[in-house]
């Protein structure tokens, strides 16, 4: 019977092997979720108290900046990782926000049974390693974006990376990411079609 | 007699738990490295070849911007890690640059010495998932704020956080880590000497 770990199992299998025993213990672990479109799974001054994979669906993460706007960060999809870091590992309150793209399905873990994970499977350390490495990989890219490179690269590069997103999230959703207006984006997206 | 390690050493011991083999090779993948002042470790576009952890002295990690303007991201002090992730993980151009701030001594791993230590000594997995959750943090609460949080509370997290760092370094280079004039940031600390 398929209880729906195909995909976070092969995630798993990309990075360690696993005997019997600890496939079991992983399995054991997780906690299925559903969230509806335009559900938050965590809002801004709340305790992160699961870190989810995305089995199904699409999400958005996004901080309010000064004024009170959205800024959007990152728009997990299928296969990634999501949650407030500093939040979820100090029990402090979250600076992010989480909100439902799409009618999700998720597999969650609590603080403690990650615990109770690198305890009883210590290969875990590696998986989790290597998931963070690509979120900081992500966060790094973001800020250098931010800062370093104009509009149109930006918009380039976001779509080389996630060719799907355009066809999922509202295009000003799109914008607030690129840090651009709705105007701005429609005008790049033209350029880029004749060009 | 003393080469240095116990600076490194106690951080490793806040970690994880070694015998002394394993001690042995943790000592075999490390290579000891100084720079002086105003020395790059890195420039953007070069290939990142090592992780630096700053045994004595202080460094600045910054990114040039659109103009070729110098942002500042980071002050690596004492017992902190320095490199640019994606440049070291995946052999690709940086877009970091490392600069020193004063004549600094480092403990330098390169890619292929971690990797072999991961192998040989697992329990480092934990250590530098720990490292790279610390960084994460870091870098997160770097785009949050340079997204979200008015100057004045970003120059009041950053003495906080870095209380030994105005001393250090020049404030042109703290105005461009806050992201704003150095005649802004004097106006920020006459008013923080007044409240």
């Amino acid at each position: 019977m398929d209880y729906g770990f195909s995909e976070i199992d092969a995630y798993v299998k990309r990075c360690i092997s696993l005997n019997e025993d600890e496939w079991e213990i992983w399995h054991n672990v997780l906690e299925r979720g559903m969230v509806k479109r335009k559900e938050h799974l965590l809002r801004e001054g709340e305790i992160c108290r699961y870190e989810y994979y995305v089995i199904k669906g699409c999400l958005r993460s996004y901080y309010l900046d000064e004024k009170g706007n959205e800024v959007n960060i990152m728009f997990p999809v299928e296969d990634w990782w999501v949650g407030d870091l500093i939040s979820f590992t100090d029990q402090v309150p979250s600076q992010l926000n989480i909100e439902a793209m799409e009618d999700s399905e998720l597999w969650m873990i609590s603080r403690e049974h990650k615990e109770m994970l690198f305890e009883r499977v210590p290969a875990f350390e590696r998986m989790f390693r290597l998931m963070i490495q690509r979120s900081l990989a992500g966060v790094q890219q973001r800020l250098y974006a931010t800062i370093a490179q104009p509009a149109e690269l930006r918009y380039q590069h976001f779509i080389e990376k996630y060719p799907s997103i355009p066809l999922r999230i509202p295009q000003h959703h799109i914008a607030s990411y690129l840090g651009i207006t709705p105007e701005f984006l429609s005008k790049i997206r033209r350029k880029g079609r004749k060009g």
